[in-house]
């Protein structure tokens, strides 16, 4: 086999790997209630909202965004979704995603593992306007969603309002649409008691 | 409501349906076999496959690539997903899917309505590179998920060769190493009795 086969050989097994986020459960419910959402339907839906949403980020790069946004889940496929509000889970959350992130990356030809590693490691210090933008999708989708749901994930573990604040505090940082809208959504859940 | 807030609130509006795109079950199996993909997780592996492979279409843009992948099937929420093969569901194909993206699509203000469906129209006519990017990976994505089930979904469905052939014959024309990878599943499957 020559090398630039074994090099497309080595991005299909990469691709074919990451079949399995499709089957990395999330804590959101679709928006008609009938099951939860996985990783896959998350970044889909994510990288969506950043073509869409593109003119309220004019100073990120957005073929990067939506990579970055793609991507940002795939080391779930070793490391597990740890649902936003378990503290426990959050503790070990970066030494078994940087382990993860090493195996999955580590199936591409090395100049894409480097690449690719680069992209996910941007997304999770959260400092570059892709990054910004990515975190903030990351937080609207499924904060849409439950909200279709009149905030049921919420009701279902027993959520705080200032859990919430706190976990999208990146929302109210962003654009001012994009934060009266959290804004609105959090408000009124907590006036009708679906947030404690 | 200022013009500004209209505006978000059509785009979430446009957001929010589009959650509709998961539950339009294929006719592919996961690469474990344990269920049907749907047209979200098939969009979101499609648009992976681009950044991925973008080195060997050098000439597409790949913003504009992985905007139209993953949006390409998004007509389906109205019109459903024709089997590739299903000659009868072809036959009103077209005159569906334009009244589809004529509903989606008006969800939007009116310049990314205008926008959207351009961009679904230049998938749909399949001649510019990104195009034609977006057509090969269409056919590659399912053919490596089933592929992995050993050619399950043509076993089921009585698929022919020439069937095969004809549906990926944009695949040929691709890339050498695409084309290979096409062709060396497409003619083992046919030697082992999985296609007819």
């Amino acid at each position: 086999m020559d090398e630039k086969t074994k090099r497309f050989r080595r991005q299909m097994d990469f691709l074919l790997e990451l079949d399995k986020v499709k089957l990395i459960g999330r804590q959101t419910y679709l928006a008609d209630g009938s099951r939860f959402e996985n990783d896959a339907e998350h970044s889909w839906h994510a990288a969506v909202m950043a073509v869409v949403l593109s003119e309220y980020f004019p100073k990120a790069d957005l073929a990067k965004t939506m990579a970055m946004m793609l991507l940002h889940d795939v080391v779930e496929i070793y490391a597990g979704d740890t649902y936003c509000y378990d503290t426990v889970g959050y503790q070990d959350k970066d030494a078994r995603e940087m382990a993860a992130a090493e195996k999955i990356y580590g199936l591409l030809p090395p100049d894409q593992r480097e690449e690719m590693m680069a992209l996910w490691q941007e997304f999770e210090a959260g400092q570059t306007e892709e990054a910004k933008f990515c975190a903030i999708l990351d937080r609207v989708q499924p904060t849409m969603l439950n909200h279709a749901q009149g905030g049921r994930s919420w009701v279902e573990h027993g959520i705080y309002k200032e859990q919430v604040e706190k976990r999208n505090a990146a929302t109210f940082q962003g654009p001012d649409v994009i934060a009266a809208y959290m804004r609105e959504i959090i408000d009124t859940a907590y006036e009708k008691g679906v947030l404690k």
